[in-house]
């Protein structure tokens, strides 16, 4: 250990097996930095979202140099900073705040993650029609990457139609009309049918959730399919995509790329995003793909 | 970097140049331990000592497994923790708090630490009379250790000889009666000329305040001499001691073994004091002795 020293952490409700320690101290360790990474779980501390602000006065004073910050206080802690990355300000979510010189800066390492991974894991593919499954937090961080990597025309369906309505009229008053919109259920096979490829971002094919979020009879060769669930990383929609011939993006590619932005944030130095990526299929035990 | 993670610091005021982290990381890092050691100094944050109980709360929230306390907090650190240990809860002052199965323990390793290198750095010294220079924070941890080390007459020379009062009394109170006695400074000659060792605890000697705390020619071979500033390790009266052929104890050994005591207390795992020794006198920039 003879590089510089520094103290991070996430923040988050029910987080006690997040891979992200191991994931940042790993890549720490390649780089001869003495880096730790703490795990500050409300729950077990009996702390409510809104002590987030509290908790990120306090690392601050207490010699953190960074934070990442993950549900159910991504949106909850920007008004407790002091700065947000335009990335962050239009995501209206921060993942992973910054101290430097006396100042917080909040960023969103989810968007930048996933158009890392994206870009490494599917080059080349068509990114113009895009359907996407799910709305929430995670949905809403990859629908500002697709738009940001250039596609025409994203089409949210969520179970909970009204958030998949928000969510599309949010993201056309940041980046233009008619670039998304939200997709009924009923107009899910038709909409497949012409896409380029799909995106998935709802918790079906977790450890806990197993199954397929669509038919699988609307899979069909050429589609590409991303995935951002990765716990299992071979969930059943990749296995199903992958026996296709899909061209496939596991949800391990957006995790490991989130840690590895943040850590190039709060380190200053290049991240190794394979050997990050073959520490994350350890961890999740899973072969290396 | 495969060993467990602590995450230790230090609070006080004006701290910055602390030698804590350097000694902490290195020794960890000969044990393979992932450990940072972090500086929380309530002068740069702009808060008072009373911050002490907040920081120590915010600490234990955030992942610390222990903290270092030094001054203006030592006294006013007690009342936020969990329990003492015997030898803190003596002293009335705590310079260690661990941080274990949701409690926060108070220890103090200015004690330990002095006796230990004592033991080391004086071996087999007659202790039964002894004249202390200093009756401040470090003199009462030092009168501590000194009188647990069997020193039946320890007479206590301070200019605010009213400090050297209340220290003797709360030393008879808790060690039983005569064992401790205020000097006033017209009886220091005689009192030294039939002392076994003089131990020296006031900031004379440091760089801020060079020469000697007591008349050059009370010195005499036979007396042993241990000193408590550290800065520089070879202050005048380590240097004129060590040239009359007086067994001498710099008060790098001091600061090297609390350090080490709250190492082994932070991590269970036994130090290298000799290792340490070697790192304090490379950090104060002085040859090793």
């Amino acid at each position: 250990m003879t590089g510089a020293a520094y103290l991070t952490g996430l923040i988050g409700a029910g987080i006690g097996p997040s891979l992200s320690p191991a994931l940042h101290e790993r890549e720490a360790d390649r780089h001869g930095l003495r880096l730790l990474y703490r795990v500050i779980d409300i729950d077990r501390l009996g702390l409510g979202p809104e002590a987030v602000g509290e908790l990120v006065r306090a690392a601050r004073s207490l010699g953190f140099d960074g934070l990442n910050i993950t549900h159910p206080c991504k949106q909850l802690v920007i008004e407790h900073l002091d700065e947000l990355s335009p990335g962050a300000a239009a995501l209206g979510a921060v993942n992973t705040v910054v101290f430097r010189d006396g100042r917080a800066v909040g960023h969103n390492t989810d968007v930048t993650g996933f158009a890392r991974s994206f870009a490494r894991g599917l080059p080349g593919v068509p990114t113009g029609r895009v359907v996407q499954l799910g709305a929430g937090g995670a949905g809403a961080a990859v629908a500002h990457a697709l738009l940001t990597l250039g596609t025409d025309r994203l089409a949210l369906a969520d179970t909970d139609h009204a958030r998949a309505v928000a969510l599309a009229t949010a993201l056309n008053a940041h980046f233009g009309p008619g670039r998304a919109s939200a997709l009924p259920g009923r107009d899910l096979a038709g909409r497949l049918a012409r896409a380029d490829g799909l995106v998935h971002a709802t918790p079906t094919g977790m450890a806990g959730h197993p199954g397929l979020p669509l038919p699988a009879g609307l899979l069909r060769p050429g589609l590409w399919v991303a995935e951002v669930v990765y716990r299992p990383l071979d969930t059943e929609l990749v296995r199903r995509a992958r026996e296709l011939g899909c061209a496939t993006l596991d949800g391990g590619a957006m995790a490991v790329f989130q840690a590895a932005d943040a850590f190039r944030l709060f380190t200053g130095l290049e991240p190794h995003p394979d050997r990050m990526l073959d520490d994350f299929a350890d961890l999740v035990g899973a072969p290396t793909p």
